[in-house]
């Protein structure tokens, strides 16, 4: 028998982990070594999950830990934590690790994720300012609350930035954001990202807009305790990083794998590697395409990091596999305001090309005689003329968010608002009125079509 | 200037005041006169809150009501309300009131709703037996209560028994539910059906099944005291029907308006009665069609009435429009046990000569490390070969039940199983895992497709 092939995969979490799970499950180890080679101690983690991890609503890091190395080997995967890669060799086929052991490969998963934006700013490398990126980063944060941290300041007003923001609170600390946008949530419309700003300071956090952070403040002991803006300064016990992710492509660059324009590492459909076939990229750190508009697009999010994984797997097992590109759908929360999106906002359907209608309707998720029926908002954008849905917003009390989903389904089949008011949604009056406000969304757009 | 024509409207429920209200919406009234005669002495209410209102969720009758008389009255439309119509003359183009009154039309809309499923039984028509289709029958309902019922029976274990049972139970009664069926929600697949059958027991309700009732029982007051099946008798202070809903038809067979294979009336896509233009049915009395197999069907709902109602109302209007069809969505809950469903299921695939796969998958509603994640169950129907979903089927925790409109909406824009595992649905650990469980489900099914 011919030695088996060897899978080398750099990164144990969501891409790497999926396409060395999805590899196995389409050839046995006889056929296929899979070696992991992950620089920290743990894989498999949920890096969604530190936000709850640190607001204590989840217990413990073991629970983020979907699956430990053990659980992988008992699959024939070999997953060796604590290595980092310092260089792929595409000529020869082999990756380095930092002691200068050698794997070689006969095809390479490039899993390395996604790295922080850390921008240029005096003071942010100081101790006192987390990042929310690995679990030790959530563990770090924990610690000094533990410590006696009363005031939490969170830089940025994306997801992770809400999300914190919300973590502090619960912990009981004073609340301050600062960002350099006009409003939270930049892939939001504004009159959507008012409705979440508004949410944000009825919960009692200090929202601060529009104002770029100069310098983090540093104490006497060079720790930090506060930023400074070009108007004014804000004090604080910790500052949390919440300013966007960009990708990890130090390894990819530094061995020539080209990168596409977003900076990511360029991959085909198949996650391939374009003048490399035998190297796959996946996850936060590679290239993706607009569903919609085709062009290239980079979205660092769990669930495109296993679907990629999985589709460089499969390939790698034997079996044809494509992605088919993203919306950017996104979910989160801040309290119990519910905030999602999918598809082109109307800044990106403007830079699309596209002429578009957009209209935004305020409904109820409850029947409105329902107890708990809470107020929301739907924003749809569809295009002029065929009417076809480009973009949805979701803004509202608990029962909201998910609703993106039947949106985001709409997108993705090319659906018509007309198509979307018209279809068969369910209803029963703990769940909706009897319009779904998806519905009524659908029919506010549609009507702007027929004139 | 010409006379204004006449629009009347039989029935002030969904369908009749949609009807009204979009018509008035597309003509004045110096163009159209609108005339709405109600048998009762509400209009636009929702029948579906009843059981709300009888569990004590809803405070009060008029909670349920969502426009009175005097509000149609602004936009010029006139209800008369305890206006009983006897008869329709086609040919004369009027109908005939109870007092003898007759009202000339040019445009007729039919929306008599429904007529709850009576069988012959013994002992139906008793005091102490209770429909729960007009407000009346909730608050007779609540007055039984009240007077210190303590034993509660539902017959029959579709949604109205469900929420029924859930009412009784939620004020404090012994909750008794005997049906006919093998199995509660006959529109779920029995492995679903299975689910909600325990999950009813695990809440402490009796649920009987295979038993048809006999007789109810009768004190020596002549008061229903329980029912007898060819099993044993079940006592009770209060008895609950809740067995269907079939279309009442009765003064549009009178008049010689064809009726379907269904035995409702029968329509044309733009809610027209086919032998005569002029008039229209709409809502629980007409007989509407699947969207996937075209074939007629009888669906007793208000989301469709109030659909139905408006497009009628849109042609009388001027405005061409067109009912799309129906998938069959329906959702409730029983206690905590979300339901829903979607399409066809594996049976009524069957019948309609459909070659299907079908899969069940089990997950959880939020991220498994999330506090509140409950279980939920996904069974999805697809065309075998094409993968072309057919149905859906969901029962689970809170958060499950209206994931049935993403599987709505896929099956509304022909998706196959594939195209719904790859699309781009939303993620964060406080909503769902990291692939919701619609999109495992999909998986699972399309992957029976790839063998």
């Amino acid at each position: 028998m011919a030695d088996a092939h060897r899978l080398v995969v750099i990164g144990g979490d969501a891409a790497g982990m999926s396409a060395a799970a999805q590899a196995r499950r389409l050839r046995p180890a006889a056929e296929l070594e899979i070696v992991v080679l992950e620089q920290d101690g743990e894989v498999s983690y949920s890096a969604c999950g530190i936000p709850y991890w640190v607001g204590g609503q989840v217990g413990g890091r073991h629970e983020l830990i979907a699956r430990t190395p053990a659980e992988f080997a008992a699959r024939e995967i070999t997953v060796q934590t604590g290595t980092r890669v310092v260089g792929i060799d595409l000529d020869a086929g082999h990756v380095v690790a930092g002691g200068g052991a050698r794997f070689g490969y006969d095809h390479l998963v490039v899993g390395t994720g996604g790295r922080p934006s850390r921008p240029p700013i005096p003071g942010l490398d100081a101790p006192g300012v987390f990042g929310v990126h690995r679990l030790d980063d959530g563990a770090a944060v924990r610690a000094a609350i533990d410590a006696g941290a009363r005031r939490g300041l969170v830089l940025g007003g994306g997801y992770i930035g809400l999300e914190m923001a919300e973590a502090l609170q619960r912990r009981g600390l004073e609340v301050t954001v600062v960002l350099a946008d006009p409003l939270p949530m930049q892939l939001l419309d504004a009159d959507m990202g008012e409705r979440v700003c508004a949410g944000m300071r009825g919960m009692g956090m200090a929202v601060h807009t529009d104002q770029a952070v100069r310098e983090v403040l540093l104490d006497a002991a060079g720790r930090a305790c506060g930023v400074r803006t070009d108007e004014g300064s804000y004090d604080a016990d910790l500052v949390v990083l919440g300013l966007g992710m960009g990708p990890e492509v130090t390894l990819a660059a530094e061995a020539g794998l080209a990168l596409g324009t977003t900076g990511a590492i360029d991959v085909d459909h198949s996650q391939r590697c374009r003048d490399h076939p035998e190297v796959f990229a996946a996850g936060d750190c590679a290239q993706t395409f607009s569903r919609i508009t085709g062009e290239a697009a980079h979205v660092a999010l769990g669930t495109h990091a296993n679907k990629q994984g999985r589709v460089a797997g499969s390939v790698i097992g034997g079996r044809p596999a494509r992605f088919p590109g993203v919306l950017g759908t996104a979910l989160t929360k801040v309290g119990d305001l519910e905030i999602a999106r999918t598809g082109l906002c109307t800044t990106q359907a403007e830079e699309a090309g596209f002429g578009y209608r957009a209209e935004t309707i305020e409904a109820t998720t409850r029947a409105g005689y329902f107890p708990g029926a809470e107020d929301m908002a739907v924003k749809l954008i569809s295009e002029r003329g065929s009417g076809r849905l480009l973009g949805a917003q979701v803004v509202g009390g608990p029962g909201s968010g998910k609703r993106i989903d039947v949106l985001a389904t709409a997108i993705w089949a090319g659906m018509t608002a007309e198509d979307l008011a018209g279809s068969d949604l369910s209803y029963a009056p703990p769940f909706s009125p009897v319009y779904d406000p998806v519905a009524v969304a659908a029919r506010a757009v549609s009507r702007t079509e027929q004139g």
